[in-house]
């Protein structure tokens, strides 16, 4: 049993991270931090927890935290993160930073796309980003990990496997990646552009250039394929709560054969639980969907060739709060305390919802 | 380790069972029947559970049932159950109904209700109307549990402390029930009134009287209150999927304070895991709300009360899969079999969704 | 050419009076003020006016409106119009107010329901609450016009017949009114409770009692029964921006035929364009939705009657900004001026949307 | 005043022409056919028109529309329209068709796009495919007139400018259209895929590949550019009604400054009503977003530039049923006749809806 503490708990990815550890049979949540909320309870904030726990929020103690926990999540905001992360990577915890801030390994890209002089380089070289699917091994041997951004590791998810197999021949400077996303993405806090007169019915194109998770991809493209990667993000808000569907854009001559895309998959999935390749012939969810994720750690992936353009449309779909943030932290806990990856992720998505 | 079939596992609720089976740690589930997707991969169905599961689906076969499998979840439609269920019965399965078929125990209704003569009068008899909060002893003893419908114990989980405790002085032939239902209360089978564009953004009274539904509330209120009771029920189509908001509205004269209200709700609830009392000062979740319990087996139940008018108003709040049927049903048969009836149904709501 | 000014023209309310407005042959639109937005074009406000004007904010100033304007719309908060609108009555403005204001007869309801003392009982006396309708003689010979709250139009247009129509026999002291609204009943400010992860999906009873428009829904049907009436309203937010649904369930005993509620309804509307009744047999629109009546100024009425229980259900849907503030708002103006009711306001319904 | 007939009245496109023909000013809707609603009321079909027309379905009869109507609308499905709409030209009525039957100026490419042989090429070449903001004048001295698809004008409004205007230096065989469409775009037939439960939030990849619009936007873009255009174009189903939104990623090398991009959409679209260029510095709706266009012909264009990956996001958003079919047709028919193209048609959006 693992004592584990959530910190910036109050918001939407603590909260799911509270719902997947509440329920976890080697974990023992110890402590869940808020500064605007401590000393409430949980279910106040989180009200679907009514019920299921009587802890109350604390307020976040760095010193405190090293004699009572093993393992702390941070869920806060990028720029508070790498304040707070710190003291516990100090202090001999195990860490799974949510935020931006120890995911690029580069401390030069920090002033590049996040406007800060990163603080701890040396930290930086210690985290690994984690996506099991990719770089199992490496989490494993883990102390100090990251997660990526939850359109960052839908889009890599299904671009991975075609950047590595360099017999593909994919285009790398014209490469698009085309997020739709739900609200639960933008966080809690009210504002007028979530303001649910004026978000209902949307597609709002919030970020179609500059996205600070095409860093990331390209981090992780480049690493794979050993080569500079160009990736070309657009981002939209859909009406919805929870999902990502990520339609990449790839250009290849000449185009491939299915049965070498599918090659390219498997090499790298097979025996990945939580990647489900989607390419059915019949049936009105024939390619991934986030509607069939909902609730679950699994990230659908899929694919088309159009043969006349050269292209090749590379399809996923996550649940934003789950494989997108807190089910691939906790995936991530399991593989760094050495239990299956699956233990506490078992729940298969909702359907009809 | 306990052999379970499910009849019926291609509807929408016979997919939940399956969903929720898969994951019990106590059950086995050896059987899925559908008479029109017998040998089909359960997944091409249920496209959520691909990866979870590679059982086929076969075709109902009462006798072989009785040689594989201990307990039955019969899933059929209303008049097909009534012809499945006395095979299984009679092999000696225990058996748990979820269509309408064994939930009146008056013979003399089904030709009112539904329409036919009921062929096994002594199997109603038999058959115990499962709503653990409400009769957990029976259930425990039963072999043939019935499980009410959604809106119906939807309903009842508000109304029953009300009109058990005659203190309060309910109005019996003033009760009005005010339904609004997800779209899959209504099932997977495709028509123009559930064709998306023309379901999309209603609030439709599909069925603003005559609900059969009335009967089976009516049926409990009276057995708890030791009188007749009129319930009058309107039932409303609104633009989501799951959950089912019932709004009862009350005459009480005069009318009650707070504190006895909740005395009786206290009364029947104390120690039932699964009714939350929701009655907040703050917060956008002050009352019940079908959103906090999407994909759980809550149900929320709180109250306002009107002085001016002498109303009160009894609110609660299901997912209409989950605790409106399959949930409510594994929660019979842990009952049935001697397990803490919460095994397999902890999983907490999904936040926002 | 009538000038005309709207007050409060940031909001939902004025935004919609704005966009019909512009489209009226008979109307000049002079002047739309809003204390926050005063010098901001009025499309930066309301984007969907993009294009169709170059019109700006104002500030408001009673004295001024007076000379360049014949008639203005009030569309300010509870509590703001009563301060702003005896000026522009004084001035000798024509005056159609939308906010609660002025809508009570008796000013002694006024610190009962609104908290506050009515500092004007004698314009109180001067004010039609209009509902052309019902009393479209009276707002025709008017200067000074209220215009119902949303969810009180869409409750008296269904009652309104059935109270007058004393043959009927309805119990007036079992009257429950269950409302279904969209979201921009709620108008465009931001919070908690209104952002769209909180508020996607939701059956919110956010007023089950004590709702303000019980007030003038009461009145209106005491004035026409001759006799006092006790509306008991529950109001729930549902998943959508538009429409308001009001299911009035009444008690009446003995039951009465259908022909005899079709004449009650036939006898006040026959005649009145913006009533459409809805009782059909099949489709799925059968009865009132407000799915149907989006974007136009119409209130569809129907009715279903419940012989086992004595119940009779009357169903009215409309659009809560159009025949629930600014369509009926246009419609007393033309009355006012002499115009046919329905000019300017011919726009038919959006179907799908 | 024009006598006008629409056929294949029946559906949504049939539904929103009858929408706008029974409000225009100078036309006089003499005919709404449909095969399978002869007889009926319009209005039992499309259930909002109840209250403005009387008018019923006729069947479709070549020879008796060319005595009674000058106009025809056809809003049949592709591969009727090429059987029917060449009665009435032959009759010498004024044709404008929604289908894709005469769109493809190359009747070549019918075999290749739509699997049949073209039987009238000869009718190919009389056909002109309006666009108004593109080529106005051609089909002012039109009397064939086809209108394109609604994902095809929609991208093409977006990306035209930036083909003509050859200093900006487009890579013609890297261009991306990601398109989010409403379900409205799929018509009005139910099917397990528009099934509500089956369809609500989702963000289907329906056709990433060889959209059949392709080859409409290529002739377009090809036309105005002189040279060979290459269009990728992926459709996603996404969560609501109506609307599309055009995502088009351009690569440019090197990447334009705003400015010049500025001037080739003015130069284009400047005293183009139905065109409006947004991109705002503030608020939720900075760019296009089809919520602020629905009930409108107006097309809302706007862009971004991402200098590092030397990309240009163009984007566009239409109302399906509006400017991307009936809206679209009655303007054209406008120009026909020799009228303002905006009559009837400058009914401002919704919002918010």
């Amino acid at each position: 049993m693992v004592r584990v503490a959530v910190l910036g708990a109050s918001g939407y990815i603590g909260g799911e991270l509270l719902r997947l550890l509440l329920q976890h049979p080697e974990a023992e949540l110890v402590a869940a931090t808020s500064r605007t909320h401590a000393g409430e309870y949980v279910f106040r904030v989180h009200p679907n927890l009514r019920g299921t726990t009587e802890l109350k929020f604390s307020s976040f103690d760095g010193g405190g935290l090293a004699g009572s926990a093993d393992l702390a999540f941070a869920a806060l905001p990028h720029g508070e993160s790498v304040k707070a992360v710190p003291q516990l990577a100090d202090a001999g915890l195990k860490v799974i930073d949510l935020s931006a801030d120890f995911r690029l390994s580069d401390s030069r890209m920090y002033p590049v796309w996040y406007g800060y002089d990163h603080p701890r380089p040396d930290l930086l070289e210690k985290f690994v980003l984690s996506i099991p699917e990719i770089n199992r091994d490496k989490v494993k041997g883990a102390s100090l990990v990251s997660s990526p951004g939850c359109t960052a590791i839908t889009a890599i998810l299904a671009l991975a496997p075609l950047l590595k197999d360099k017999s593909l021949g994919v285009d790398r400077d014209h490469i698009v990646v085309d997020a739709k996303v739900g609200s639960s993405g933008a966080g809690g806090k009210p504002s007028l552009s979530t303001h649910f007169s004026e978000r209902f019915n949307v597609v709002r194109p919030y970020k179609p250039a500059g996205h600070r998770h095409s860093a990331e991809i390209e981090q992780v493209l480049a690493s794979l394929s050993g080569e500079r990667v160009a990736v070309s993000m657009s981002a939209h808000a859909v009406n919805m709560v929870r999902g990502i569907l990520s339609t990449s854009h790839l250009f290849v001559s000449p185009p491939p054969k299915p049965i070498d895309v599918w090659k390219a998959y498997r090499a790298m999935y097979s025996g990945s639980y939580f990647v489900r390749m989607v390419r059915d012939k019949q049936g009105p969810f024939r390619l991934p969907d986030p509607k069939l994720v909902i609730g679950s750690n699994f990230c659908d992936v899929g694919f088309e060739i159009e043969e006349r353009t050269g292209r090749l449309v590379a399809l996923s779909a996550t649940d934003n709060l789950v494989k997108g943030a807190a089910g691939n932290a906790v995936q991530s806990m399991n593989l760094m305390l050495g239990l299956d990856e699956k233990t506490g992720l078992t729940m298969a998505p909702l359907h009809p919802v």
